[in-house]
């Protein structure tokens, strides 16, 4: 082999996690994971890459599309890497008739975009979705909110607004401010934008996309003005998406979801086009890092794969996002390492009991470890303090003609003596 | 939108995993993970996609490259998709100099591989990597061995061989046949497929590859009768690799191994280019699905990023043919469903007291769905029995007027009345 060495280095906005780090994300999942399934939602998982058109038929993701990875399958077909799980789920249905419904699922594996990386935004990053399909009635809506709810209370939040609007209110607000359909989804993504660029921010991405200034002005008039369904109800002749809001703050009441959590946001409108209902988003005043949550309803999605339309609504829980403001906001749950005992190597020749201590200790469900070289003992307890392993046992000569271990806590620095058959009864006790 | 449908399909080689598959698949996961985190090891991730010069430099996977998932990242740098996991812990290792050694780490994740889809081979397919950075001492060899031991152990494999080599030998045999080194990695891939294609056609192989007549006889002579350390030894003048072969046995036994699931054998090659001394395979009589673990030392594989060379060596499990393997054997845990009551919804006016019970019963951490929907009971009871979920609790109008709930057993078909204010404790009883 030739000497030139190959530069190590991650790809652009992606990221090793490291066990401490892992740690901390295993926790997570498993907190939010057991909520997810006490609510009797159960797990899938979907391949990482999806032929080209199930991805992006449809112009489902709009704008966003050209952020997925692209290439070329193996025959030649044109492929990416999955982009979120609202697609998938829907293309799983179409290809699964026999799945009672509502079919209530989660997933929660990592998606690709290539976008410019950022604080909070990163190319590879995991989601958490949970998604009812199959329900028509704002009993689901409700259900989800209430999922996502518990995960932020759970997780330790005290202050967080699940902001909520309807797809259908936006419509007609479109309308009613002279807007033609065609321009609907350019509104949105100019809307979706407002936290960043301001309301000056949105009226100019209007009038680039070719909204006319009397409609956009009655448009940025009505979204300012009306901050409640009482006060759109008044001005806008909607019924459809009003009601269905209404229904949904009373199940979100039956839920017994604090009232000071969820509030209607005429602004909230979503990037992606193939949302259809109501639609929702989480954020936090700190830290400044954008939505932790997004979802909605998207009846029409499934149906681009089948003869007929499946109604569907879900959330998606950004999972980078909540670890940095979990982080944050001091609310990462304290990890002990999970290794408790190192097995030191007095030398080559007394390998044999060292091995035979760390395979007892472990048989009886104490996570051990044993050094694999034959180093100074120095060294190995400089390893152990690195590791933060709380105890060190070694075995030489002496002890083995004793028939004892010597044992040194980390922490105090004292060793003490124990008798060898006595071992996992003192590690039981230490656990 | 248009009427044209998209037709749902995943990419040939990957699936779907549904919620049955994905609860084996965990429960099966976290037998390995706690095994690898009792004997010390802990987890990390690394990137779906990495740098082009990163996975294939150097020629490290030898002819398996061509099954590389290959692109261009975002500007046009040449990337891929993870094909194992040994490539992308060398880069970690040359990146973090600041980590312990000697490093003990697992991952688990999915990896892609463009091979021809057949049984037991998948294109996307996770693997379950157990390795240890920094460590000369075949007592590291030993450990990899005796986790991977255990983990067969554990899930109820009664019969599996553990076949062990040694590259090192192997450079013997071929430069004692008269061999030329630059066939040596030729020639170890052919003895790969020997299980597969037998004697004759590893010889053909050979033949094809360059090998002269009476070397290639004389290899396969010297295979075929050297079917122990002892015998090799007389025959051939090597020295390293059977001592270090002798020592890893000897602590084999000192990891209290029985020797009934491990053996030498000289056809042992391993395909990959990176392996440097000790190579081993975990293979199963039955099913006939090739081999369900394999791995062994690589100690000039993270040299190829720094300029000092570091120890390593480490094995891969495969798991999707541990679960298949698994399946055929009738070795899979018993899963039991772990939604265990549905709340029905009677009708929308009876909604609230449905809500407020099944938020009651999931508070006090029973997994409880409700039906999302309005529709008649029948059809209601049908879900939970086709879900296999074990209780269905109803709420409508005479039950409120006496603050009882009725509730159906679906396994017995019979119904009780408990008490509103007794629920969580009847439910405690089902646990």
């Amino acid at each position: 082999m030739d000497k030139e060495k190959i530069e190590p280095q991650t790809v652009k906005g992606m990221h090793d996690r490291m066990p401490e780090e892992m740690k901390r994300r295993e926790k997570i999942i498993s907190i939010i994971k057991e909520i997810f399934e006490r609510y009797g939602f159960l797990p899938i998982e979907t391949p990482a890459i999806e032929y080209w058109d199930v991805l992006s038929g449809k112009n489902r993701y709009g704008d966003e599309e050209k952020l997925i990875y692209r290439f070329k399958d193996r025959k030649g077909r044109d492929a990416g890497l999955r982009f979120d799980f609202t697609v998938p789920l829907s293309r799983v249905i179409a290809m699964h008739p026999e799945i009672p419904m509502p079919f209530k699922r989660y997933q929660i594996q990592p998606v690709w975009r290539g976008d410019a990386p950022q604080y909070g935004r990163f190319r590879e990053f995991y989601q958490c979705d949970v998604d009812i399909v199959g329900a028509q009635s704002m009993l689901a809506e409700a259900e989800i909110l209430s999922i996502t709810y518990e995960v932020f209370r759970t997780l330790g939040f005290k202050e967080f607004n699940i902001k909520i609007n309807n797809r259908k209110i936006l419509q007609s607000l479109c309308e009613y401010s002279g807007i033609s359909p065609e321009l609907e989804f350019a509104v949105y993504r100019a809307m979706d934008k407002q936290e960043r660029i301001g309301v000056d921010g949105v009226a100019e991405k209007l009038e680039f996309n070719g909204v006319p200034q009397d409609a956009r002005e009655k448009l940025i008039d009505l979204l300012e003005n009306c901050k409640t369904l009482k006060e759109l109800e008044r001005v806008i002749p909607e019924k459809e998406g009003i009601q269905e809001l209404k229904n949904l703050f009373d199940y979100l009441k039956d839920f017994n979801i604090n009232r000071k959590f969820f509030s209607f946001d005429p602004w909230l409108a979503r990037g992606l086009n193939y949302y259809t209902g109501p639609i929702f988003e989480v954020v936090v005043s700190r830290p400044k890092i954008g939505s932790l949550a997004g979802g909605g309803r998207f009846d029409d999605l499934i149906g681009t794969f089948l003869e007929k339309s499946i109604p569907a609504v879900g959330i998606t829980i950004g999972f980078e996002r909540m670890m940095i403001a979990l982080k944050e906001l001091n609310l990462m749950p304290k990890d002990k390492p999970s290794t408790r005992i190192l097995v030191a190597q007095f030398d080559e020749s007394h390998s044999s009991p060292a091995i035979v201590i760390a395979k007892e200790l472990r048989d009886s469900g104490i996570a051990t470890e044993i050094y694999s070289d034959f180093v100074k003992l120095s060294k190995q307890f400089k390893y152990a303090d690195k590791k933060k392993i709380p105890y060190v046992i070694v075995v030489g000569p002496d002890e083995v003609r004793v028939q004892k271990a010597t044992i040194k806590n980390m922490r105090t620095g004292k060793q003490r003596e124990v008798k060898m058959n006595k071992l996992t009864a003192w590690a039981g006790k230490i656990k």
